[in-house]
């Protein structure tokens, strides 16, 4: 195991060794275990499961394709003038131990991998995967944070209760269980995006019951960009929140390369301004989900992936930043 | 032929088949023959025809495609709070008779197929094929709802008189046949999105001077979505109305599967607004055309197409409804 | 449910509906539920699932794609000089039900599926799937035939015991637990075109112990077709025997949409010559097997698997009629 | 018009200006019209049309790929031994005019363009288009040099009668058409590669009883290249031969973008072989057709198309070359 | 060398000629080389060339695939409703010489070549190559004109100083060196669209010092596009003005097939409403670099390339006929 | 910087970490730098360049895509009998340092990476790049191991002198620069697979004349594998042997994504047969060059490139390992 005061933080320097040169890591940062590297702050990491798939599977393969992309990433924020790669020691922290073939083992093998991160204090940042990868991150999180509140970008609420009879696990239902479990608490939960036709009349009722905010596609193209952030802040107030963006809250054309698409959703512009307005929030952590290259021949999804992952990291680093100080 | 009492009406329960499994139909629907299901309210049924197309054909090929994409479309409209198949019987007719070597044979055996629905009190969703193929559905409705009113959306006016010298039915004219003939009633016609270049200076004067009210990228960029739509209820009023959507009126990068693709059209968002907005018209059938799968490979532009097609379905089995009571 | 007697059991003519057009069914055939048509000789049914792959998700979604490919199918085979059509009659059975969430239910599920074909002297000729979905197929022959032989084509032997610790149902294992559970004969069993490299180095001693024919890519090579159609009639020998190919035993060129793909395989013209070999064994059923569209945009893989079914289907439809005899 | 002296029928120094660059023409050869070069030898050209396709059209778009991907080829053939722009002056003269609306219009069209060259002894060699443009090539150089013997390769006869009822001209019937109003010579016609699925029994019995010799694919494989080359050169012997290859004749992995793929085909190394092997023949004229661009997204159909167009040039200037000594 | 009184200026009618047929060249125009079409007032070239990419190379395909998305364009613009083509003689040049392999070598071929048109009097209209070949048109537009003003679409100000060392001509820098070299003023540069990560925080710097004006993304959507042009016809005022469009100041949806795609960008709608609003500038010559088609297989960025070339092909035919009267 | 005894040279277990999971190394292997692991046998690394390309460039992307498709390879090569991780200590270094702007200066770079690699007896194993890089690589072996011979798989001899004038450093030039160095020895030099046209009568006149043994495809298909591998190794002979395979030596369906694709190559299982025949040579390293991303949406050629990677290490596992005893 390396000596912790000689590892580097620093992503490869673009201006030396080419963007598609090397291996393909998060942000182009090194590559190290947990353990080998706690003094990190943000743990990028992947999530490569899509067992809770119901349609279409393929976001098992997210987090490598976003890896590859992330090479376009650079340095500087020049809109938030944030440099993350100097106000919080990041790393690729490789994927989260999954097992194809087996839903609730594999949810306790993402919880124990999260989990160690959160007990040194490093702050996940997480590539699915399908959606349902969020429950065990989330159970990780509140551990520590107890029940978070959650800035969710998607096409769907994902708090249905069962699918094809008695399936509780699915990417469908992670919000649901987490709700049940007591780690969300749904009056801090503000839904953005949602939209797509719905199994019956009901399918919303339960979340609302719950006073979920769900703020769907018709509302935010009304209220526009700077009073869905208004609502969005509001509700989750200065305590401890998550963000999960499932890249199908953007409109299909924008992220084709995902399991579940629905027109009529975000353009990039939008989810960047959204990002970017969620700034100085209580951020515990965060995810960005649903990327499936075996629908995305072109790579378009995983840029869009990086890119908001890369918008996020701006944001967690910056929290960082503010605790150390 | 089964027995109508026994008939389902219903799509596949997505709960509990998966909706990449099993024959892939409209909406995931029952197939059946016009004879064999006279008592239904609306028939989806394919144009599987390009015939007419002077430049990129392939367009034939649209109606499986759509077909394979509309599983994904569920049973509620959550903005239109309308449940369709709970309004309507609704069927999958299969494709309407064609012959991909003669132009006129096939109007005419696409005018019989569509009129022995009309002859049912069957209200026609077609999925085309080139756009020539409205021609023979409107002269079907023509004969029992006389002149119609239609809402158009295009990049292209589609009202040119000939090409490569006399040849007078193609994917460009049939609105301006369908005006001669006196089967649509051009002061109560509208055409949105209309761009792109022209062969002269002169392609507009004959529609305009017909008194279509063409309302151009730029005009509907400038009116907004509720402007434009109020534009559009008043020219087609309360009178028996068409809806016919080239899905070529929204922008290549949200349908790029199309024979004349031109940038800088409608959105997604702003095609599900504008389609939802003619609620309560007196809708007499709608087309979804020009999908043309082998320019895309990715099936996006006939998810975009089946979606549209599902919008306007909640519009008819609304429409059918009120007549029912 | 129809009169028996007014079923028809004959694929769309070509001369007078477009290839392209029409409901996408196997080979044009009509489509019926197994109850709604008992009479028929052999059932074409979609095996949607892919819950036991270890790496590259997407079979679930082959059958759909088969189906629209196999209407290039036509009705006579040119070389064996058979009209299955006529020699059998032939429907589409739609696809056996399967939960995705689920792997040991849904074997149940295409046991049950199977069986009732079995149980009414219909022959199976399944379109998968991932490899797993062999296993509840044999299970459902076997309960009429005894342990069956087989002629297994592919590049993997799928003899191996456990994935990921305990996982024994998977697309890399069906043959070990059919021969463990005695629905195989180990002795009748030869599987053809074996490659790739192993986990190690006792990978084959298990099957080889039972007393599996293994031919390797270099033995096929080396012995040419016609002396490996030699070795495989006489392992079969004149007893009951199933047909398993997965499509990966071609050379990922000629089919690339497949989940586990390994250079070095047989061409089309040598799988459609063993297949051709085949004519005459006891055949009981057929399977073709691993067609994964995600990764086959151009539905060239489709193509190969719908054209390899008809290569089957001849084989299985000669046998029919000799037994009506 | 440019001054005869003038001419240049050299193709563009590929040392010099990359092949990537400059306006895509056959072989980077010059563009002109026929009436501007009449001194040239061999005239390259377009038959953009695909009016007669029954299934899957796009091959209207074949010629302009094929030129794309022409600028790869370079001026020796290594193993023929010749050099064909210094045996021969060669240029393209772009593309015969067609209507894609008007079947027998283009017919005539196409044999006016055609017959040009050969009024001016120019050697035509067409890139398709479907295998309909064959039939009025033939009739322009058959005005000239009588009926015809033709090596044709091919996965299918195209000598049916009738498509959807009366349409007699299509792409499966062009030899058909042929050799009844005798322009074709039945018996000096060898068809290679043949294979698919009939309609019927009996759909090759009227080309047999013509006395066509059709080498299927399975007596292909099992002769060989040397012995399939007597037989066809024995076929046509020493008197005027055209070469038309449909690019279906290859298997589908090599010729992808094709209308009607059927798999199990010539590799590309036989059908060099093959091309090579028809050297000294009396050729009077080739083409080079089914090259289906919109089923083709990555090209490479069009560089083995535009490949053994340079096989076939090299065999034409030879034979120009000795014409004039 | 034709005579220059016979020379055509016009395009293929599209109603004689089907837009898919013909070699393509830009806009279906002639091809004539500068020397023998010294008469035309607008000239057509490519510059097919990325010799100064520093990641995704590609961009030296970009001519040839724009030629032929071209062919879709028509004749009049219907919203300026200006006829190019009567406006101005049009032709298309050719490709400029260039080296793949020599930086400074091609930047002088490039010159060469476009002087030739500058000394003739022919306004250049260039298709990129990436945006390093920028540099040697202003190199020879300035010889003539002085330092130019520019309206630069870009997501990068290229304003870079070197690459990997002391490398000082690379696509990242040619409007440094071109300031540097004072075929630039600085303050008559506006780049709108600007966006994408920095490599440090002082990137910007120098161009700010400079005088340029830099319009980010966030800036451009605040204002929207109707502020925005009055900003930029401020800086650029009345003198000799440039137009480069990189194209991926478009959001990468629009223009997937580009070398540094960055999220977040222009829509095709409000690029059309930018060019235009450019109507009436002293404008003197104009480019659209950065489409590469290796990352752009269905084309869609070509035939947003080629659009925009065809508006800004009309503001310039505009300017020449004013200049002619 | 890690103990050397706590290095871990095995792949990762696909027994328990799924194959897409991961960080993307060459077979999965750990990731090291040359000087943190001196004790490797073999070094597996990338040569992301390809500045030395005259037409289609992409080459550079290269081993990034290997690295993704590597992790489809096995432990255990079943053939040969090989366990290649077991008889060495194999590592991926990452890549060689390039400049994508600076040929002679990236000669140079790689050469210095290479020669650290030969310096610590570490056997280099590499993956392209276009094919100029195998020139410092022959440059970095031949310091130690004097004149090589060398086994070359291709489709053209990459012996030519220059291109675009006076350019000596291309990718068609590195073996001639490398017989004028006298690091080839090109009587111990044979070149399999040669074919396509040629620029000129001459162009293999200087490689015959140094006396390399060129076996131009044609030879090959005639002696079939077992005789071109007698060719083959009495060429090299007992003496130090570089394998350089450029994929393009395939038949293009095999490997479409290439530079330079020419059609009728070898198929890949006589590529396997090809290296496989290569055992016991007197081997010191070995490359697979060409392979370029953009060209290979699917990724095949990857595939193809990764397990021909995988082959060679076989051998030269074995040759390391017989060296330590």
């Amino acid at each position: 195991m390396p000596d912790q005061s000689e590892l580097s933080f620093s992503p490869l320097a673009s201006e030396t060794v080419p963007r598609y040169a090397g291996i393909a890591t998060f942000m182009r940062l090194p590559h190290y275990t947990i353990a080998e590297a706690t003094q990190a702050d943000i743990g990028l990491y992947g999530l490569p499961w899509d067992g809770g798939t119901t349609n279409r599977a393929g976001a098992r393969h997210g987090p490598r394709q976003i890896r590859d992309a992330s090479a376009l990433m650079r340095k500087v924020h020049p809109v938030l003038n944030l440099s993350p790669f100097k106000l919080a020691n990041c790393a690729d922290f490789g994927d989260a131990p999954v097992n194809p073939l087996q839903i609730e083992e594999t949810l306790e093998m993402i919880e124990g991998f999260v989990s160690e991160m959160v007990e040194h204090n490093i702050m996940p940042l997480g590539a699915g995967g399908d959606h349902l990868v969020s429950l065990p991150v989330l159970r990780a999180l509140a551990k520590k944070h107890g029940p978070l509140g959650m800035v969710h970008f998607d096409a769907h609420t994902d708090t249905w209760d069962r699918y094809f009879g008695a399936c509780k696990y699915t990417h469908g239902t992670p919000f649901r269980r987490a709700i049940e479990e007591g780690i969300l608490d749904p009056k801090r939960v503000v839904q953005i995006g949602i939209r797509g036709g719905l199994y019956s009349e009901h399918d919303d009722d339960w979340g609302l019951a719950q006073g979920i905010r769900v703020m769907r596609m018709e509302e935010f193209t009304e209220l526009g960009v700077n009073k869905a952030l208004e609502v969005a802040r509001e509700v989750v107030g200065n305590q401890a929140t998550y963000i999960s963006f499932d890249v199908d809250c953007l409109d299909p054309v924008f992220a084709p390369g995902t399991g579940t698409p629905e027109i009529g959703g975000l353009t990039t512009v939008e989810a960047q301004q959204m990002v970017r307005g969620l700034r100085g929030l209580n951020l515990i952590g965060a995810d960005l989900v649903e990327v499936s290259p075996p629908f995305d021949p072109s790579g378009a999804t995983a840029l869009v992936g990086a890119t908001l992952m890369w918008e996020m990291l701006c944001l967690l680093a910056e929290k960082v930043n503010q605790d150390k100080q």
